[in-house]
């Protein structure tokens, strides 16, 4: 047996670009990445900076936030968790790969959409599991079906869902989501629900998979409503009778998070007004790119209930999307990750946009975008032409 | 194939203990876990609190911290090493696991000494690895020998070494650990060093597995030497050949570590006076204890040439030494592990005191543990006599 290759993330030689294009004297803007641009609350901070001052720490896992998260999903989703099923994690990644160690084995088939988060696949790979990727399209909002997963054989054993979704922020509704868990209870498959962009939605609400099972294990974080992203703090929820298998498991192989993350952690629930009005940031550039995005021939995209993305098809420009994302920086200083990131088979026609930037930047971004789309628009004419 | 059992570390259900037992009211000394009483470095808070008041943070490995941990190797090993071999990492729990998935796969045979850190032998069994423990006692001062490399059949996928080591604090000598690396390239074994305890040595040098081979991978971390582990900082040095693998399961697995911490431990590099005075005083504490131990009837203990442990027989007090622990600790408030912990066929007879506390802490300790060492003593002198 070899140690599996995993992909590198293109997004990544993208942002590189824009750094040494920055050091260069260009303007750039980064929306090449998701996270927010903006900082953690003013609670977390101002607690941050007085556990700093006063407290020496040690290795630490605060009870109180874990009592506090699980008072989070009885006030968001009505579900009543034991603050002992709460395991703090370094981020979401962190959580992902607990989760997976927790419940599976080398050889493992665990069923997912394409697109979707990269790491998903490349986290299977590492760790010897397969990934069952199935193709979503515009039909399913780029998200799994009962039906999809109804109709595989044999049964996978698990499941990663993710709603709403990376790159193209779809959201599952309610009856679909219910349906899939359902198929998912029939056919005894175990299911990860990724739910690291709940509270960033702009049409209808977000549901967890808590809400439909207790045997689902569900990953989630500080980085993306709470604004906390460099702070690595996340979280898995896990059933009773995982309890045990997945705290051994934390603390051998990762101890606990930062002390100072989970003080600053608990502090972020303090800081909704601050984080309600990042949301609203965000909603005003979500309709000034749904807006922009037609005008510039862009007419095909997801549907971006939530989180910060948009993934748009650009397969009447390109079939190289990586060629096509690092011109687009050159040429305009807009940084974007390439569809071949979250697809790698019909992810060379397509591009994500993330717009957890300012507005200002958003508006900007446009601006430059606009002709460089209709430009490339014309060239395609042309050479269909010829 | 089923997850595998793990085995829980008793020195948590130890640490529980004394936290309720010092929520009524008692008097605890905590010599159970390996870290620091310390907090980090003046230079390191103070660089937090400018980054916290002052940067937004994002995503970020910092490129300050690889190179200055680079020149560290240069310094005090005189190895030269490119920065892009230094993989920046949650902590040395984290850089474990990136190590083992960059080159192992799950059925590899890892060898590793018995008695050792707990997490090696979880951790390789969480990752479907084969720990083959070596038992090492007194004669090799607790540490693997090339010998028993030598006469491995077949020889092992991979060994994973610790010097100074946990729980003795052992340090193997030049000549031994070359002899060690030497029969681990010519058997083609892929070594893993463990040198989170480098910095901490009170009789002669630690050297690192680089003085001998490229091929080794080296973990190591802020959390010892650097006074800071709850910042949750650590990195993996990896062989040029296995850069891109490691950085690739780095990305996809945990991302980055704290940006925050990231900052602090660059500026650590920057309060070694600080530092050297926590050694100082761990020097002033290890005599004190050496002093006592004979005095208390323990007379064999592995000479803790560095890190901040004693691992001690109690084989003529107890052969239970968990419950050994949580009687000292219920009737002296002395928190201590037992040595099940690291060794789970000699470990009922060992225990481990940790003197990274206050050298006024070690002589309250020492006076409240002497009368009880020797009652127990008399008690089963007594039991004997009936």
């Amino acid at each position: 047996m070899t140690v599996p290759e995993i992909d590198p993330f293109h997004a990544i030689a993208i942002s590189s670009l824009a750094h040494r294009l920055a050091a260069e004297g260009r303007s750039i803007i980064h929306m090449e990445f998701g996270q927010p641009s903006t900082p953690a609350p003013a609670q977390a901070i101002a607690r941050a900076q007085h556990i700093l001052a006063t407290d020496p720490m040690g290795y630490w896992e605060s009870e109180p936030l874990k009592a506090r998260i699980a008072r989070h999903y009885l006030e968001w989703y009505g579900v009543t968790l034991a603050p002992e099923q709460v395991i703090l994690t370094n981020g979401a990644s962190t959580a992902l790969v607990l989760a997976l160690t927790s419940c599976f084995t080398p050889g493992a088939r665990v069923a997912l959409a394409r697109p979707g988060y990269v790491a998903y696949r490349n986290t299977l790979r590492a760790l010897h599991m397969k990934p069952i990727e199935l193709p979503c399209g515009e039909e399913t909002r780029f998200q799994l079906t009962a039906d999809m997963v109804a109709a595989l054989d044999p049964a996978p054993d698990g499941l990663i869902v993710a709603s709403p979704a990376n790159p193209t922020g779809t959201i599952l509704p309610d009856s679909a989501f219910r349906a899939l868990m359902d198929v998912c209870r029939a056919r005894n498959i175990r299911v990860i629900s990724d739910e690291i962009y709940h509270g960033l939605t702009y049409t209808e609400a977000t549901h967890s998979a808590l809400e439909y099972t207790h045997d689902a294990l569900v990953v989630n974080s500080f980085s993306k409503y709470f604004s906390m992203a460099p702070w690595r703090l996340g979280w898995l929820v896990v059933p009773e009778n995982l309890i045990h298998t997945a705290r051994a498991r934390m603390g051998n192989l990762f101890l606990t998070p930062s002390s100072l993350s989970q003080h600053a952690g608990l502090a972020a629930f303090d800081g909704t007004d601050e984080l309600e009005a990042h949301l609203a940031t965000y909603r005003r550039n979500r309709e000034l790119m749904l807006e922009a995005l037609p005008e510039m021939g862009l007419a095909h995209i997801a549907p971006p209930d939530g989180a910060f993305y948009i993934y748009a098809d650009i397969g009447h420009l390109t079939d190289d999307s990586l060629t096509f994302c690092e011109r687009l920086l050159r040429d305009t200083g807009v940084a974007t990750a390439p569809g071949v990131d979250f697809d790698p088979v019909d992810g060379h026609r397509f591009m994500r946009f993330s717009f957890a930037v300012s507005t200002d930047q958003v508006r900007e971004a446009i601006a430059r975008m606009r002709p460089w789309f209709t430009e490339r628009g014309k060239e395609v004419a042309q050479a269909s032409d010829e």
